[in-house]
């Protein structure tokens, strides 16, 4: 019955009486009463008004399983969804979730990580009720070394997402950050378990700074949230489906061509990097260089003196020349 | 003092009295006789002869912790052991250790696997007290693309031990098993765990035919025990020692090149697809080529019509013409 009332009072928006809600529902007035108590104990607000009822003036930011399905539109991604208070992090609850044979498509997320990482075994922070912290089981039939490219192709859908919700003005930087204002806006950190001759699992974890006001002083200047991008609060559990919904699409066309070659164009339109001067740091020795684009394999290339090289994710970094991007 | 007794009478390798036995470790004639019937119930077999002694005629083929560490030679290979009675598969208890945190050289050993896998999900026979099935745990400085030579490191070490211990006629058969008279003496199956840009840890797992007489009928064709190829019943705990021995001086050949180039003739000439007529499993169409060796890379090189092509694992399999080999 809660959720009934909650998608009547969601879908008018505006108000229903508690007459109408009983009669309909086939309920006494008093048990709508309690229902409309229950919501406000989880965070909704509604505005009462003798002779009118009661009208939803706020959803609360819920990540959690009911909040993130009643939005979902896809075909396998988060159609199975783990949802915690708090774990260690929640690309090592996917991995241990895959080794005992859970599904393509598993979402696991959490309101907070305990030890969530970044690449190269970074730490993560992600605290409480301000963020994004998910992970995504991907069973996909790729030789391993095509499995660094679902990276590319999450960061692709991340960017997507965002800007389709909130028109915040965001790029992807190479090969996997969401990056607005020279800041982080999003993170990536693509695990996977693998024989040389094919693909266990993909597990792809997601960290995006959504409602963040302040950060902690040593992350200042280099995390931005997309509340202080664009200076919209939006749900993250809509964030969430819209993510899922655009990946499952992007991801279903990178598995065709087995490569970047279909997404090529929506993913260098999307890149700050592109005719800008990067700093490659490459173990044999950096230097500077200007960022052209991604080819089909995922590298980046750059031009310098005339020449064009390719970067390949993990043999060098690339950092812009000005500020953090 | 159990230790101790069993040391004795193994170096001796011919009669000790009791009184000797009882003076030398300070323990009464009593105590010497209860340790000697503790030994034989763990398959150990004496001769005993009044005014002579015991005499050590037999060791039981044990695959214990104790049984390995104690013919270990090794920095850091199986420097840390688990052993299991029976486990679900040894690779899988590898990489549970490994997300756990578990060190760079652990080995994994079981008298029987429950469910014992093979490459690309096939199931892998395992019985109890015949065989050998263990997995090695690396945490290699290498990027992902580097860890399927490891597979070809792991069947150079173990066809250089069975043949350094027994002498056996058995080759290797690209990329990663070991035959003799035309049937597996041993696979070898690769897990990775990394990301885009580095490795997490590397399963290396064994399955080795040691001392088995019979197969299943369904394998018969297919499987042959080192007993069956050279007629010795040799101690799997020496042969595990032996392979991380060698194992251990190979790996480090990998790291400094970072490929097979410093394993390149070894590897080559252990090869039993050199010069022979295979047929290459194509997808994109089969076809029958002359192997030529491996490359750096681990690629197999095959000629066709005076044209050479390079061969990568998981691209083709790769069968000889003429029976399983």
């Amino acid at each position: 019955m809660k959720d009934k009332i909650r998608t009547i009072l969601k879908e008018r928006n505006g108000f229903v009486s508690g007459q109408e809600l009983s009669e309909g529902l086939g309920v006494s007035r008093t048990a709508v009463w309690k229902v409309i108590r229950q919501l406000e104990e989880e965070g909704y607000v509604f505005e009462a008004v003798r002779n009118k009822g009661y009208r939803l003036v706020t959803e609360p930011d819920l990540l959690t399983k009911a909040a993130i399905s009643e939005r979902l539109s896809t075909e396998w991604a988060g159609q199975e969804v783990c949802s915690f208070d708090e774990i260690d992090s929640t690309n090592n609850e996917a991995k241990r979730q895959a080794e005992i044979g859970a599904p393509h498509g598993l979402l696991v997320i959490s309101e907070v990580q305990t030890a969530g990482r970044g690449r190269m075994g970074r730490p993560w922070s992600s605290p409480a009720g301000s963020g994004i912290w998910m992970s995504l089981l991907l069973r996909p039939s790729l030789a391993p070394i095509q499995a660094s490219g679902l990276t590319l192709v999450m960061a692709l859908a991340i960017r997507e997402a965002i800007v389709t919700l909130t028109g915040a003005e965001c790029r992807i930087k190479w090969p996997n950050d969401i990056v607005a204002d020279g800041k982080k806006v999003c993170g990536i950190l693509t695990e996977m378990s693998a024989e040389p001759d094919r693909i266990n699992h993909v597990v792809i974890g997601v960290g995006i700074n959504v409602t963040d006001d302040s950060f902690p002083e040593e992350i200042r200047d280099r995390a931005i949230s997309i509340w202080q991008v664009c200076g919209q609060k939006i749900q993250r559990a809509e964030l969430v489906a819209e993510i899922l919904k655009t990946f499952e699409r992007f991801y279903e066309q990178y598995l065709q061509s087995g490569d970047m070659s279909t997404l090529l164009d929506a993913y260098n339109a999307a890149l700050i990097n592109c005719g800008q001067t990067v700093r490659v740091l490459d173990p044999k020795g950096e230097y500077e260089a200007v960022a052209r684009g991604i080819i089909p394999s995922g590298a980046l290339i750059v031009e310098k003196d005339g020449q064009t090289r390719e970067i390949i994710s993990g043999e060098v970094s690339v950092r812009g020349v000005y500020g953090y991007v």
